[in-house]
């Protein structure tokens, strides 16, 4: 039976379903928003397991954002899922180069992924940045490789790749580093829950 | 161990992964790849027995894309992820009208979803459609009401909201009504499924 329920109360319903149904799991208080919200847009509780945080990365990707830092994403999607008034408000932007037509180019004419070409325009940006990857492990490989290098300095990674090549080995890539991550370690992911992730950090700021 | 693997041939590899670890299961040959595509973009196996088709679903969605039809649904997420190149050299468009400030505004007033205006306006647009609706259980509560009326004749309705709010309900209401439909059944689904469905569908047009 269709349950009546005004539309601002649907989404304060939701969490109260999904925290009675994560029963007496204990989540980290610090990290529960991001687990919830992520439940929230894939209704797969696997994500009660699977997230993997490094330490105080909600805090450090929170302070980032209030800082005013932009969000690199690989997927139009994830731009489009984004909570850009929020973001905006805070002097943020986001910034997805896949689409770009000389990324194209260039990929093809160097035999690699348009996520590689992307993350490497984004090594470039002159302000802080979160990288939130929905959907290319080469997007991870490529910003781990820059990483070592030291070209890059990422104020978080928002590691959630969806897929069946390469994608669980760049995830431990990113696991096993040292930058602030957030990671669906495993198979799962996408760019549902690239933006999830990132809303539910922007939400804790301000609604 | 990260594989080495050309980008043209990721898909294909990811692809012919998901059938091997489908194993025996027997897949509706007519089906199959929009299956396929689902559980490519989502990671999970729930879709193989979750996703609901009405008598060739999948053959009239594709007779109504060649005929040039446009698709409308309930996300920018979902908007962003439709491969519209195709759907454009077809002859239709997507339409999603969840942003429209006047939408926003009628919604507010009268006390309903914006989903439920949008579906209103979509069912106003002199073309055939399919809705795509992967976010909002009041769309498809909506399009119901107004296919009841005699108002509104969808060539499909891709039914995959996600949640824990009269999701599950406004999903059986359309699995037991007479028009064409592709509904993920239970809680699961998302923009992402509602664009992967979409793409299936195109994609077994032209590529």
């Amino acid at each position: 039976m269709i349950e009546q329920i005004k539309p601002m109360d649907i989404e304060k319903r939701s969490f109260a379903i999904i925290t009675e149904l994560l029963g007496d799991r204990n989540l980290d208080p610090e990290n529960e928003l991001v687990i919830k919200r992520v439940i929230h847009t894939s209704a797969d509780f696997d994500y009660a397991d699977n997230l993997v945080f490094s330490p105080h990365a909600v805090q450090k990707g929170i302070e980032a954002l209030r800082g005013g830092c932009d969000i690199v994403t690989d997927t139009q999607m994830a731009k489009a899922g984004i909570n850009k008034t929020i973001l905006g408000k805070l002097g943020g932007e986001v910034h997805c180069f896949m689409s770009d037509p000389d990324v194209a180019a260039e990929a093809k004419e160097r035999g690699i992924t348009r996520a590689i070409v992307s993350m490497e325009r984004a090594a470039k940006l002159k302000k802080p940045c979160i990288f939130a990857i929905g959907n290319a492990p080469t997007a991870l490989i490529s910003l781990h490789e820059q990483m070592e290098k030291g070209l890059l300095h990422p104020a978080l990674i928002i590691g959630v790749p969806v897929g069946f090549v390469n994608v669980v080995e760049s995830k431990e890539l990113i696991i096993d580093s040292s930058v602030p991550h957030i990671v669906a370690r495993g198979r799962k992911g996408g760019s549902n829950v690239a933006a999830a992730v990132c809303n539910a950090l922007l939400y804790q700021i301000m609604r």
